[in-house]
Order: C-alpha cells, then structure tokens, then sequence
C-alpha cells in the first residue's frame, strides 16, 4: 500500500496510525498540500477530489476520504466493534467528526499555525463551534474511559488526530479534563509518539 | 423505530428513503429546526449534538448522524455492496458528503429557500465549493449509472437527498447532463414521490 499524506495533517496521520497499529506495511509518501501537491495532475488522477490522504492499495486500485480509508483497513479487526450498536455509534462519531468537529478545530489550528492568523483574528463562528465540539467530546467520555466502550475503535483514532492538536488554533483544554485524560489514553492504546 | 426528521432536510429524508426501501415500520416524529425543535431540553438528552435525523431503534437506544443510522440500518442489504473494496468506495462517498457536499449544495438550499436570502448574495465560496461538488459527481458518473457500480447503494441515497434540490439554492443542473439523469435513476429505484 502506499499513502499519500502530509504529516502536519491528523485525517492524513489517522491512516498511519491505523496501518501502524494492525502491523501493515505501507510507503508513506509525503505530499506537501501547502505547496499544492494534491493538486497536481498526477494526483488528481488518483483522487479526484484533490485532497489527502488518499491510498494506493496493493492491488493498485486508488481509495480517499480518512475515515473511509480506516474503515477500509480495519475491517474485522480490533478497532471495530463487533457489536452492530456499538458499530454504528462508532460510525456516528465518524461523521460527526469529520462535519461538526474537524472544520472547527482542525480548521482554526491550520489558520493560526499554518497561515499565521492571530487566534484573537479566528471568525467567531470557528471558535464557538470548536468549543461546542470539545464540551460534546468531553460530554461523550463521561461514563466510559474511549468514546465507545472499554476499548480504542477508529472514532477514538479520528478524534484525537486534531483533538491532540486543539491548543494550537488557540483552544485551552485546561476547562476539559476528561478529553485530557482521553487523549492520554488514546496516544498509548495507539503508541503514538509526537 | 422512531424516526426524529425535519420533512423539508434532505438529511432526514435518508433516513425515511431507506427504512422505506427496506420495509422496515417506523414512527415518523416531525422536528421543526427552524422553531428549535432539536434544541430542547428532551431533544438533547436524546442527541446531545442537537441535530436532526435522530432514531430510536426499537431497543429504546438513540443513534444520530444521518449516514450512520442508514449504515445500521442497512446492514446487510442489498444497499450495501457486498464487495470490500465497493463497500470502502460508497463510504469514500458518504465521507466526502458530510465535508465536501451538504455544506455547500445544501447550505445554499437553506439560506435561499428557508431564510429568503437572494441567490446573488450567497458567499462565493458555497457557490463555487457547491460547483466543484455537482462537477465531483458529474465525472464520478462517467463510468457507471450509480455512484458505485451498477446498482443503487446508500452512496446514491446520501448524494440524491440534496442534489435532487440543488436549484433551490440557485444551482443550475442543466450543466451536469449525467446527474440530472442519475437523479431520475435514484428517485426510481428508491421509489421517491416529491
């Protein structure tokens, strides 16, 4: 497999972090979005969207979409439930992450650190919404210690990838302890260094 | 199962479109976003994320997000591939929905038609993102009369909820000759009456 990626993205390392974790072997290919290499025509004839990550699986045949791509490779594995509840409340953090969580946090981190916006200059809205997403995180990891039961599933993967990195679109974590101890916890069930 | 929906959220409709096309009863519960009625102290406490679709099944146990629950609801159905690789392209899809499409083709939709704002004031980014997302599907049709392969799948009833309603928001279809007869294509197969 080879995985087409920028490393300061979180959807783009949730692949890395999923291939690592269910021991699969990859070429990681770096692919600097800010200098527009998703855009090429070479890479949009493998993903027409223009976005990463986007996989080259062993038999040759192109996939995109994080979370897709997770699903893909984690099929009957550990990081999936078995239980069909248990499933779909994982694939509705998914969703939920990729709609009311990622265009907030992960947005607000890539203005401030990657295009130099003072946290002070971030759209209201951003910010609102952020927070709105970091009080459901912490909301959802009341009564179990991973967002879906006892054990690290792909929605534990996909939120922590910008959850990790919410201080750095100007996000204090200090007024969510929960999502602190849960980050903690994800990065060693996931044995991810920084 | 009890099905939370705003008639007039092509979220919601998915949800419907697909029990239906399953045969599975339900009770229909009409939630009027724009009255708050997703907001409510009860309405949380079912969805703490505050939105519409939202299902009871018929084990008392609450799931959002549209996508998720036809996922969970069609498990094992014809409206899932049964082919891996087919079955990660359609959640490729679902994915680039949620981030890529309904902010765009549907946000417009509900500015224009819901808030009254005049087509000509919508922020320049929607219009083109809601482009670029008509001409995704556009040439993702190119190969097959279905978003993946030949027969209908949940890729095609989470695309259709909004497409089918993008002149609402002052998108012009005439320009995408394969969606508007790919439309025509889901609505018989899924059997919608407007």
């Amino acid at each position: 497999m080879r995985i087409y990626g920028d490393s300061i993205s979180g959807n783009c390392l949730k692949v890395k972090w999923t291939a690592d974790f269910l021991g699969r072997s990859y070429e990681w290919i770096e692919t600097d979005i800010l200098k527009g290499e998703s855009r090429t025509e070479a890479f949009l004839a493998m993903n027409p969207a223009g976005q990463v990550p986007a996989v080259i699986l062993d038999d040759g045949r192109p996939l995109a979409q994080s979370n897709a791509i997770i699903l893909h490779l984690a099929e009957g594995s550990a990081l999936i439930p078995p239980d069909a509840y248990d499933r779909a409340k994982m694939l509705e953090w998914l969703f939920w992450e990729q709609y009311s969580h990622e265009p907030y946090i992960a947005v607000a981190r890539f203005q401030v650190r990657y295009l130099g916006k003072p946290v002070r200059d971030l759209e209201p809205r951003i910010v609102e919404r952020g927070k709105a997403a970091l009080q459901r995180l912490e909301d959802g990891l009341a009564a179990s210690p991973f967002l879906v039961g006892g054990a690290v599933t792909l929605a534990d993967v996909a939120l922590v990838a910008y959850t990790r990195w919410a201080h750095e679109g100007g996000f204090d974590l200090a007024g969510y302890p929960r999502v602190r101890a849960w980050i903690a916890r994800v990065e060693q069930a996931l044995r991810i260094a920084d």
